[in-house]
């Protein structure tokens, strides 16, 4: 296919173009089955090959303790900020919240429906430019979890490092999901929809320690009970089929050119570029985030004015470059730059960055 | 494709040939927009034709009146059990279910650890073989909704006509969704997963009448609420873009081979093919569903032994006739002839039901 652009939206998003081509050869007549996988029974020895591998894959990639399951849902990280309250939060128990930017108030809002929720450190006092240090985390007694979101997808600020503290952390990982190693020690429960990092719209991951599976809350119906899924092995109920092929086939993509520590530092390296380009602007282009809790997923960058801006994206996408626009509830631009996002793609953006600059002088 | 089976799976199930080859086509450059449909943005234009196309052919289709939203949820049928009840069963009401199988007790179970919910009428007395007329229906004072379950996908019993009660009907139609017109006035909500008449796994349509939405319960999360996924146009969250997609072809097929009227008299000659195999069996075939019950998409049938119904199962598969075998929970054997299934499949399952009579006679 020669006429592929870049995208750099930020999620349903690019992903790489052989695990394309290759659900495209096999998308009518699976492996000479006689009929699409999607037209399979999931509990058919076919699928469950595909289910069963792309499990595999996700524990050895992530590094995942045996003492986690991993649970394929539906309903995104949206449901998530229901479910986890709804499953961890018990009677007589409070839950903690890090407030850094749009998907954490989202995380926060859901949470309130479902017991005692505070904000245990707020990123609203320096406009969400940054994230806390662990000793700025404000835990009070009889905290059952600390939630934080690792990646703010609109605001482009994530945790550096993660925090160090007595309870276990449940976090959203949705926009920089396996893009790095995480330190499992730290975690409770890891949760996020696929679409940005590994396979199209329509799965969520949730990864959860087995001892908080004892505790959870039983009144309530199955779809919605953690345990119920782990026992079953997610399979409760018709899992998505099509975005788990997918992910299957993103994962082995991803174990093909190296693994987590491969993805980690090439998504640095493409990141770097771009905040170079950044900052070695003269101030042209300006970066609202504290220097060391910049995204390596999503770069956003302001112009001069918001016609330069519209002017940007306009241009840059006739260049082959589409979707920068940042998230309409803040403006600006945005560079989503997830795993499958070719190098090449962010060097021709950092070139063609530096071209508008002196194109569009202020 | 010339090695194609006939797949008489219940679901993920067959789907139109011709479906599967334009998505095959598309699916690595959708359109010349220089990537896939599955890596878009959900609120991007080329998503959006194919989302409000997809919407408003199931409204036509389906003839569903102005007054009812339709939401594309994730989660399945089975997030709908809880759902439901979640949304609806307010302080103060019951609700009423009627139990006609595996699928009806799983809604009962999940709705009772949401508020006051009786068992209307209980099919439970006669082995599941047959669905209640409206008189045997005992609706108590302060019902708020009676939930039935149109078709049973393990037992192979369907509502032939729909119960004419004073409170709104609710119904799980996951199994004969979009087969038949309903009658709109009867409902006040219907739900069901795609897999089986509509489309791939992971996406569960919703019709609500709006009415319903107004009282709804508000104190809980986001993605549990029917009143926010109705205002947003069900882009609350991101959408399962593949299984929307999927869905909006297989609807265009539907309209093409002439609508809802053509899919119901083409689904009930294919089932009465069916059915007359086995009533002129001489009893060697036996449907336990009572005759005016009987379903039109899950053909249930005993063979005189298991033995014999292995043996069925296995020598139909060698003819090109794949996943005949009955639900593990009760055994024989279970023919699925959803909407996408050529008439061409049924006829030889019935040649083969006569020819493999012939040869294995008791």
């Amino acid at each position: 296919m020669n006429n592929r652009i870049y995208n750099f939206s930020a999620g349903p998003c690019t992903l790489p173009l052989e695990v394309l081509e290759e659900a495209q050869a096999e998308l009518v007549d699976y492996k000479g089955a006689g009929m699409s996988l999607i037209e399979m029974s999931h509990r058919g020895k076919d699928f469950m090959d595909v289910y069963d591998e792309t499990i595999s894959l996700t524990r050895s990639i992530f590094n995942v303790p045996d003492d986690f399951s991993v649970l394929f849902l539906q309903g995104g990280a949206t449901l998530q900020f229901s479910m986890v309250p709804m499953n961890l939060l018990n009677e007589g128990k409070r839950a903690a919240y890090v407030d850094s930017g749009h998907w954490a108030r989202s995380a926060i809002t859901d949470a309130e429906s479902y017991g005692d929720v505070y904000v245990a450190w707020d990123g609203k006092d320096n406009n969400y430019s940054r994230m806390p240090k662990t000793d700025e985390i404000e835990l009070k007694d009889n905290t059952t979890y600390l939630h934080i979101t690792s990646n703010e997808t609109i605001g482009g600020v994530r945790f550096h490092e993660w925090p160090e503290v007595e309870v276990p952390i449940v976090s959203d990982m949705s926009s920089d999901y396996m893009s790095r190693p995480i330190r499992w020690k730290n975690f409770g429960l890891v949760y996020g929809g696929v679409q940005k990092n590994l396979g199209p719209a329509g799965l969520a991951i949730v990864f959860i320690r087995d001892t908080l599976l004892r505790d959870i809350n039983r009144n309530q119906g199955k779809y919605l009970r953690y345990d119920i899924h782990a026992e079953k092995n997610s399979m409760f109920n018709t899992p998505p089929v099509f975005p788990i092929y997918i992910v299957g086939k993103v994962l082995k993509w991803m174990s093909k050119i190296g693994g987590i520590h491969v993805i980690e530092r090439v998504a640095e390296e493409k990141a770097r570029l771009l905040y170079f380009a950044i900052d070695e602007s003269n101030g042209y282009y300006q970066c609202p985030v504290q220097k060391d809790c910049r995204s390596i997923m999503n770069v956003v960058f302001r112009l001069p004015t918001p016609a330069l801006e519209n002017e940007f994206v306009k241009q840059a996408s006739l260049e082959g470059l589409a979707n920068l626009k940042g998230h309409r509830s803040v403006g600006g631009c945005r560079a989503s730059i997830y795993n499958a996002m070719p190098r090449d793609g962010v060097e021709t953006l950092a070139a063609f960055m530096d071209i508008f600059q002196a194109n569009n002088p202020i």
